[in-house]
Order: structure tokens, then sequence, then C-alpha cells
């Protein structure tokens, strides 16, 4: 079996001792999360349908979702939308099978609501919301069925990245995010909206965390609770920060707040999208729930793509899966940066080439680390359909 | 106050004394009704809306709903929507006055929504409709701003008509609709579905009912089952019907049922907006909730058309209340037909003409008649604004 | 063969006798019958594409063309749109056909395109028009395919009327219509735009004419430019009615202008759907160019309905055929009213009952007309296919 | 003025000397690129219409453009669309400026149609394309009107990255495509579609261009003809191959090809629009116009974006032009990496951080190379509002 794995020492100063580092997160609230969120939920659900209808996961593609703003008119202890948020589920799905019709269409639109309602709660989706959905028939190539272990052919020549560990600034800017729907929200600001999105900057040992954090008005009774809630954010997040380093960390919550107009960051659901701002599947975070412009990336747009044979999203998910788990058995290693290229119609078990690039630590045996690597990325790969098994489990995130 | 009123005596052969009469009703689950149903209930929502945020009624033409079919695959005992239908609300609607916006939009669509779910129980407004809002913004202008009592200008040049009483076919057209809605179904056969259309066609004295009934699969065991219900209708129907008329009537449920094939009228939810059927705004019933081609007609869309000074549909509201009161209460009336004509940017209570024919009763008083008719029209007509507010309060009805 | 053709004497005061007559037509390009026409041009291109492509007319309905109105910054001598109209072909067509993919989605747009070009020529379709397409797939019943001769079986219990001779005022309304687009648009008055509502009422002896005429204001240099044109048109149309009637006529053109203001009926396009009036099929016109509201209609949305088996279209194109016919070559007919009911699944050469209502003239031999009036039904009843042809050739019209 | 300009020595293998690149280009007809082109296309179009009717640009966002696939039948000498491709422009444009409407919708349709005219010159406009527009509007913030010489205030913390120079697989991959279009394609192989994805791929010394390219289906006669067109296409590029690089390269065009199936990558138009791909902004290219997994990449929909103050897409095109311009002019560099970082609210020509990472070449001299990049990285900054004129005239790319 030609796997082409390729193990490479890289010479290059490590993440953590670069000057600068940017690092993104949008929060699940982000309108283009949303549009992931429901891309990847959508392709779930057909996912089941299929399995239980069919036996097996049949060809689709979920990933055009759009999400077009509503417009709003947020006020303190209440406020409501003047336009609803229009959801346009698009893309492709099967919907007939061996004589059968399927209930793709309805299927989607009924987990697309069930997401909403479950990640947004404060939107009101009998009215807040129009759910659209523009599905095409879409068929399935018979070669391509589903069978667990046997790895159908790749649908495209794309390639999916992946790298491992996060840095510093990564991980905070990542659990940052977390921290505020998680622990903030739950115990009490129930104030702070799912549309959160944190900027982490280092210059050296700096770290600034610059938060946009949609504010939901019905839990906020005047100008002055706003203040005060904004500050009680800021001290939890620095408090929560120096935990986790030693860096000078500095937090700006809704820097664009102009206070004296009285023109703050005031929402009714806690969310941009219902007002001004649209959202597009594969815009936002790659599937380690990042943005990382000094590390490797892949532009595909993973949540909603076919997860039987795309390899662009397939191998993006193995990649990160790859890489952890290698710095995690495979002592010496600073960072590690996997790519995995597909050739069209060549079995996804069979890239055309699994290329890992290690920046091991000082004195660490790369004879070794090259040796496990090998066989840690042979394994995934040989075991490529339980990528599959894991998205229509929902036990992988894709942004 | 000139409101030209003109009554005439009008020699013809009174319907009853026709040879032949045809009369439709669609039932308020037909594809088109929902869609009058829908533009009716959005402006009555603005309606609400606009009295309760600005103190008055504001422009709004809400009549341009469209039902798009679903596709279904309706089975005994169950049945599930493959595509859902969708529901586009369409038309125009004031969304700012005096510096305010106001909610039109999401409350167009919240009560279209709840409209949806009690007109036809067993659709599932959470995977079977997508309801779509595409109001553009409207303006009033604020000499039509709607006071109690004060006539607004007219939109247009445009009639309504109306008639009284019903013939005895109409009669029966239209109630045995209701019968089988409020009567049947809520008395144990919840397999009708609410699309029923009724063709009601009498040769001489032989009146036959041809029923077209959405059966809902759900309830319904298996063809033999289908039957039985169909029987069951049938008779429930013509021993309601003997009650009411002396001629014979036949009843025929269903006629394009082929047993053999085991094709038969059966739906998931009850109308057949589920597989195929679109629906639109003014295709139906008119305002006196039937289809007469030997009576005068209106083409007037009426429902979701404003109610402040669009005078086709006041015109035709008020033209058949005028009717009814006219028979009720002036004796010796066998048909009255009621024709109003507005001229565009005249007051609505001065219309161009308002015409009303009478075939009297032999040896009847047409003096009188014509006094005492002009006396009703004259009273319709200056509390011409009556007819907003009952539409605003839901009491008169559109199709 | 069983038609039950029922020709029966009318006790009527005929309409040309009656006190009051209500009569409108709107013109070519009023919402209403762009969208009618829309909705006829994309079914005949349809069964061009069918009959090239499968030698038959497959099944189809077009019917549910929606014209959703743009937004317009008229001006003398110019002006443009600011937003464009948006033309949303609907329904149903097959698309499959023996193994064969038939393109009826980009057939339909392509003769949607060509028909807006030809009936308002002053939109510039690449920037003022928006076609839009979502034609559902329909089937075809293979027992309906088309053969010439051999009627096929009644979609639907449903019915047409018609009527003839056409009375004075509704001759006078329908070619006024005419008169404007066709002679004095074409000889020099550029300015008629094709968006023209005739509002014909007589009273007693005095015929009334409200036209409503869109102004295309690039042919136009200002207000006082905008009246003499309007005096033009008024002149003249006075003229030519003064040829055609013994009664007295009276023009009004444009009657909700206010000078003083300055706020007049000017377009850029010459349609009132470039600003504010949206269109949908079937609300205007009936199948004789007209709306009669004293006279027997349908409510039938005849444009774009299939031509094959529909028997509601059929039936309405039918019996004005008949009703014309009658008239034209039996003597001593006043009026004649039609009307047919078909039954779903009988062959629509035998409808239900196929009725004539007759008032005679004076002394006419009402048996002579019974009989010859069934000739003619019968006739045109055992032809009924050559309705289907008319309509793919496009010599027979729906509005 | 505080640009907080950083230049760091980066120690890494430089791109040349890795073992493994991974380079992709999706030419202009590819379904991501119509829907940047169209974004970009639009925007430019609205500086435009905004400079000529209000001299200056006001705020739009037209990066929401949606490419929904059509459907085809493709054939050799021939074929035909089934169904068109469906575009619709999506965002937000200011619509009224100091009591102006402006005629952005349809300015809009226009650009867009011209832009698939020319793009896709195989495709009809007046039946292929369906080109809808749902521009919300927006509004303009007055202190963010554009005037040359004054930078605007960020309207977003956000990035933008560049790096030069390409490296040689970058460049074989991105003018491969090129010249398919430029030289090929216009010297007789008019087959060759616009629709061309290259994905190059480095392991050590050879390089593989693996070449989707949409053969057009009328230019070709049959099987034969198709096998040597792609023999053709793949000498041409080969023999070209040559005269730039010294590696060894492999050429595969439409590896998915069937010989014996008679599967091949026949279109009608030449893009895979046509049949079922979709496409959305902000997938594809980098402003550099390629996709570098191993190079800093923002994830920046940069088509479309507001040319005046969005700091994500100006930051990104102007770290690319820093990036070109510092290879050029400053000797001693392998590889300069550019990520600049927006502060919401500050003024875009003072970026919270400018960064420059610079592999020299031995023996440079680094203090010069730090010297000499920050003045022209100063300069670009000081005269960041070049940057949005030049997109108002279309010299830079976007994608």
């Amino acid at each position: 079996m030609d796997r082409n794995i390729r193990v490479e020492r890289l010479i290059e100063t490590p993440i953590e001792q670069q000057e600068i580092e940017i690092v993104e997160r949008k929060g699940i609230g982000h309108p283009d999360s949303i549009a992931d969120g429901l891309a990847e939920t959508v392709s779930r659900a057909l996912c089941n349908l299929y399995n239980d209808t069919c036996g097996t996961i049949l060809h689709h593609n979920t990933d055009q979702v759009e999400i077009v703003a509503g417009r709003s008119a947020p006020a303190y202890k209440g406020g409501d939308l003047i336009s609803p948020i229009y959801v346009l589920l698009n893309g492709r799905a099967t919907n007939e099978f061996e004589g059968k019709v399927i209930a793709t269409d309805t299927t989607a639109i009924e987990a697309a609501r069930i997401f909403l309602k479950e990640t947004i709660p404060n939107i009101n989706p009998e009215k807040h919301i129009i759910v659209d959905c523009k599905l095409g028939a879409g068929s399935t190539d018979l070669q391509d069925v589903f069978k667990r272990g046997r790895a159908p052919l790749a649908n495209d020549t794309s390639f999916g990245v992946g790298f491992a560990p996060l840095s510093e600034t990564e991980n905070l800017t990542y659990t940052t995010e977390r921290f505020m729907l998680e622990t903030l929200k739950k115990r009490g600001l129930a104030a702070i909206g799912e549309d959160i999105k944190v900027m982490g900057f280092r210059e050296g040992n700096a770290i600034n965390l610059t938060i946009a954090c949609a504010i939901i008005g019905k839990y906020v009774d005047d100008l002055d609770s706003y203040l005060s809630i904004k500050e009680e954010i800021t001290e939890k997040i620095l408090d929560r920060s120096a935990k986790y380093t030693d860096r000078d960390v500095n937090v700006i919550v809704n820097a664009a707040d102009n206070i004296e107009k009285g023109s703050v960051y005031l929402t009714v659901t806690g969310t941009s999208a219902e007002m001004g701002d649209d959202g597009s599947v594969g815009r936002g975070n790659r599937c380690n729930g990042l943005i990382t412009p000094h590390r490797p990336m892949s532009m595909e747009a993973a949540s909603g793509k076919n997860p039987i044979n795309h390899s662009g999203k397939i191998y993006n998910l193995v990649s990160n899966k790859i890489a952890h788990e290698v710095t995690k058995k495979v002592p010496g290693i600073q960072d590690i940066y996997i790519r995995i290229l597909s050739c069209i119609g060549r079995p996804i078990d069979q890239p055309l080439v699994a290329s890992a690039q290690i920046i091991p630590e000082d004195g660490a045996d790369m004879t070794l680390i090259e040796r496990e690597a090998t066989v840690i990325m042979d394994e995934w790969l040989a075991d490529i359909t339980r990528i599959t098994e894991m998205l229509a489990e929902g036990t992988i995130k894709t942004f």
C-alpha cells in the first residue's frame, strides 16, 4: 500500500520564539461560525438519515450555507428584530436511492432550526429566522458508498494541513472564547452573547486579547450596567489568563464602543447576524478552531462537505489528529506540520504524499521521531474511514 | 354628499328557476385559500401592530402571498414530507413612521406561522414549512392615515360586487365544506384534511356535489379503512343534505381514486400543497366564500389588500353586507345584485356609482323596495370605515 | 358520445338595456397582464420545445409567475431604475422523458426575456430585470400524452364560461387600449406606456372611460409637454369613440394627477411594475380580454395552464369560441352564455354538462336556435384538441 | 505617527530547500473565482457610480456573491444547459446619500452581466444565467467618506499577510493557468474552458502539475479529438515549463477521465458551474492569485469588501505590495513575510503592528535590510489610500 509518507526535519524559529504572533478565533455565534455550524449540522443529520433509511451514508455537500443579516432595534432591557435573519441551506444531497425517496430537505430544515435554537437561545425561531432550503438533487456514485474500512476514491485533487501543539497565544485565544461562554455566561453573566471574536496578538512577551462580544440587551439595565458587565468580563479573563501564562496579558473588550455617544455593542439576540453582518461557510476558523496566519492553513471550507470521500475535508481533520497524536506520543518535538495531498480517483488511504515537517527539540533523536511519526501517520491513513464515522457521530469538530 | 345610488329593477330568470347552476367552494386548506388566509392574517397582524405602536393603521398590501408546493411521500398510518411547502410573504408595508422603525417583517412571519399551525394542524412547522418574507418597504400618505368616521381617498378606480340571498345550491356547497371540517372531523373523522373542494352542480332538480377531500394518512390503516371513511363521509353528507333541500342530492367523494391501482387521495398533512399544488392569493373564493360563474363577480384579490382605502377590497365586502341586509330587511326581493365603482382620489364614501339591481317577487312594491334599499346603501357607505375596523378585528371574511 | 349539451332560453334584461355597466381592461403592460403574458409565453415555448424534442406536448403548468415591482426614479427626458423588476417563473414542467433530459428552465428564461423586450421595449433587460426561474419538476402521465383528435382525461373538476356578443361599452373599453398602443403610440405618441388600464362605466346612455396610462419620461420634455400629451390622447380617443357609438362618451386620463404638486403618472419604462405595483397570473382580464362583473366569469387563471387536459383553461377558451360562432352563424340571438363543466378523469370532449343560455331577439325561432347551437357546441367539443393546437401555435389569446 | 513597524530575522528553511511544496491556483472560470470576480466587479462598479453621482466612494460590501450550479447536457460539437447557473449578488450598499437615491441594484446587475459575458464567453446570458440581486441597504458613516490622503478608521480588528518572492513551483502553478488561457486558447485551442485548476506539487526536484481543465464541447468533434486536445495541452505545458525550471516537470490533465467509459471533462460553457459545482467568495485564491498552505495566509474574503476602510482587504493587498517591493529593491533577501494587524476605530495608516519576517541570504547585511524594509513599509502605510484608488481603477487584483 503506497502512502508516500515523508518525514522531514524543518529548520525554523519555533513559533514561541518568534517576535510577533497573530491568532484569531470566531466564536460559535459569529455569523461565519453559525454558517459553518449549520453546514456541518445538516451534513450530520443527513448522515444519520441515510444510515437509518439506506444503511449507508450517501453523497451530499451542504457547505454553501449563507446567513443574510437581519435588522434589529436593540435596547436595554429588551429590543426586537425588525427584519429576520435569513438562512439559506444550499448545496446538494442524494434524495433518491434504490427507488426510495429520502426526506433530505425537511430533515435539513429541522436540524438547522434545532441547531439555531440551541446555539443562539435568545433568538425566537418563530419570528426572528427564516430557514430556507435549496438543496439541489445530488446522486451517489455506487463505488463511493461508504463501507467501514474500505477507503473510497478521492473526489478531487486537494490537500489538508494540520499542526501541533498550539502555542500559548493560540491556546489562550481559543480558550478565552470558550471560557466566556461556558463559564462566565453560565455563572451569571447572561448578557454575554454567543457572537464573540477574539483576536490574540503577541508582541514579544506581551499578549493582547482584543475581544468583540455581542451584549444581549434584555439582560442589561442601562449604560452603567453595560459598562460594569464589560469590566467584569475583562477582569475575569485577566484573572484566568494569569493562571495559564507568565507573559503580560492585556484585554480590551468592545474597543469600538463610544461611551459619550452611548454607542455600544448591544444586540437583541447575541449575534451580529441580527444587524448587518452576513455569514458564509469556510470563511472563519480552520478545523482546529483558529485562524493562524503564521501556520500552514488550507482554504478548504470543511464544514458541510461530504464526509465519505471529500479529501480536502478528511485530510484537514486527519492532519490535525496526526499532529496531536505525534506530539503527545513521541518525545522531542517542538512543532510538527502535517500536509496530505490527494489524487482524484485514487483511494483516500493512498495520498499522493503525506508529509510531516518537524522542528525537533535540541538533542532529540530525529531517527526515532521519524520512525514513530511514520507509524502514526500510516495508522491514521489506514483507518481513514474512522474520520467519516466520527463526523457522522459528531465527535470531531470542523471549525 | 353625492353617492350616486342607483336602484334598478332587473328582469331576469331568478337563479333557482334556471336549469343549470355551477358553484364552487375551495375549503380553508386548499392552496389558494391558504394563500388568501395568510395574506389576510398578515394584514390583520400589521393592523394590530400599527395600532399598538403608531395609534393608527398604516399603509400596506400583503396580497402577493405565494404557496409553492412541497413533495410528499404519503402512507397509511404515517408518511412524511420530502420537501417542504414554501410560503412567500410578499407585498409592501410601511416600516418607518415618524422616525420609528416598525417590526413589520418579523410580525408578518410570526402571524403566518401561527396561522399555518392553526389552519393545518397536521403540518409540523419545524420541518414541513419554509416561511419566507420579502415585504417591500411601503410608505404611508399622511392624508390616508386612518381615522374612524372620515373616509379616505380611493387608491384606484375599481369596483366591488355582491349579491343575496344565496341559492339552495350555493348554500349547500358552502355549508358542506363547513360541515365536513366543523362537524364530521371534530366528531371522529380525524382523517378529513382541511383541503376540501366542493363543486356543486345543479341540473334542474338534481344537485351533484363533487367533493375532493384530502385524506390524512396517519389516521387511516389501509385501503379498506380509506374506503369506509369515504363511504361514511358520503353518507353523512347525504343525510345532512336531505334536511336542507327537497331536490335530489348526489354526492361523489374523490372521483379520481383508482381503487384497483390503490391510487387514492392520501396526504401527510391534509393539504395538496404538500405535493404539487401551488397556491396564490385571489384565485379562489370571492368574499362570500364561493365561486359563482352565473353571478356578478369581481376579480379583485381582496385578501391582504390594505383595509383603509383599497376601494376594490372594501367595496366587495360592503356590497355583500348591503345585499344581505337589504334582503333581510326589505320584503319582496328574489335576488339583489350590488355593484359599487370608485374614482381614484375621491373619498371612498362617495363612489362614482352604487348600483342595486333587484329582481322583485311577483307583486312586490318596487317603489318601497327602491326607497329602503337606497337608505341601507347610503348608511353603509356613510359608515364605510366600519369595514376597515371589522377587518382589523377579524370579524369579516374575505374568502 | 355523451356531451350533455343543454340549451336553455334565458329571460333577462339584455345588457345594453340595463342601466349600469362596468367593464375593465388591463392593458398588456399592466403588471397582472405581464404576468399572464409571461405565463402563457413560457407555456408556448415549452410546447414547442416538447414538440421538437419529444414529438408531443408534455405536461406542465407555468401559471405561477410573480412580478415583484422595482423602484424607479422617473424624470422628464430620462430617469432610471434604482432597483430592478423581479420576475419569478414558477410552476412545474416535465424535464425528463424516455431517458432524455429536456432544457425546460433555460428555454423558459429565454422565452421570458424575449417576451419582456418585445412587450415593454423601454425596459433595458441587462439592468432593469431579474428573470428568476423555479420551475419544479413535473411528470407526464402517459395516458395524457397529446395526440391530435383524441381527447385526454380532464385533470380536475372545473368549468369554463364564455359569452357573446360584446356590448358596446365592452367593445369600446377593449378597443380603446388597443387603439392607444397600436395606433396612437405608433403614429407619434411614443410617450404612451404599455401599462394602460381602461375602466368603462356606462350609466344609461353616457359612457365614461377612465384611463390610467403610464407615460414614459424620456419622450416628455416637461410638465407642459406631459399635459399636452394627455390632451392629445383624450381628444383622439373621443374622436375615435364617436365613430363607434351614438352614446355620449367622456374620457378622463390619469385622474390622480396633481398638476399643482407636479405629481403625475411618469415612468421610466412604461409600466408601473417599475415602482411599487406587483403582478400575478390570473388576476386580470378573462380569456376575452375583459373583466365584466355583470357577465358570467370564471376565476380560472388560464394563462400558463397546461393546454392538453387542463379543463378549466380549455373550457374557458372553447366557451368563448362557441359563443362567438353561435352568434355569428345563428340569427336571432341577443346574448348567449356558455358554461361547460368537466368531471375529473373523464375525457374532456365529454363534459358533465355543456350549457348554453340564450336571450333571443323578439320573434326569434328558439327551436331553430336550439338545434343549431347544439350542433356548433357538439362540433367544438368533438374537436376539442384543436384548442391545444391553437395554444401551441399562439393563435388564441388567454387574457 | 505610530505605525509599530517591526522587522525580524526569521530562521527557517527557505521554501525552495524544503522537501515538499503544495500550491494551488483556481483559474478565473472556477466557480469560486467567478464569485470572487463578480464580488470585486460589483464593488468597482459601485465605486464608479458613487464617484460619478456623489463625488466620493460610499460604504458597501459586496462580498457575499453565491454561484449556484446549473445542470448541463454537454456533448461533442454542441450541448446545452438544462438549468441555468444562478448568481446571487448579496451584501450591502449605501443607496441614499444627501437626499439622493443611488441606482446600486441595477448598476450591480449590469456590471455582473457584462463581467460574465466577458469572463465566460461561451455562456449565453439570455438563457444560461440568472443574475439575482439582494443587496441590502447600507449606510455611510460620514467620517469614513473617502478623501484621498486621509486615512479612514479601521472597520474591524483584522489582519493581512503577504510574502515574496514566489517560489519556482508557485510561479509555475500561477503562470501555467495564465499560459493556457492567454496563449494556448488564443492560438487555436478554443476548446480550453476558463475553469482551470492547477495543483502544483513539488517533491524534492520533481514538480507535478495536476490540471483539471473544463473542455468546451462545441469545439471538440469526438473522443479522439478530445484526447488529442489533452495531449497537445500537456505537451505545450511541458515545453514551456522546461524554459522556466531545471527541475523535472510532470503534467497530468484531467486525471479523472475514464476513457473506456467515455467519461471525460466535457462542458457546454467552459465552467463546472454549469453542472454541480457551486462557488463562493473567499474560498479560492488569496490576493496573490494562489493558495499556498506552507506560507502565511489570511482567511479574508477580500473580493467585494469595501475598499475604503476594510482593513482586512486593504492590509492583504498592501502586504503583498510591500513584500514584492522590498524583495525587488533591497538585496540579500531569500523570503519575506509581511503581517499587518489593524485596531478597530484607529486610522488604517496606523496599524497595531506591521511586521516583516525576513530570511536573509547568507552574508546579507541584516541591518541594512531592516532599515530599508522599514522605509518601504512606512511609505506604503502613509499612502494607504492609494490602495483604495487602485481598487476603484481596477489596477490591483484580489484573487
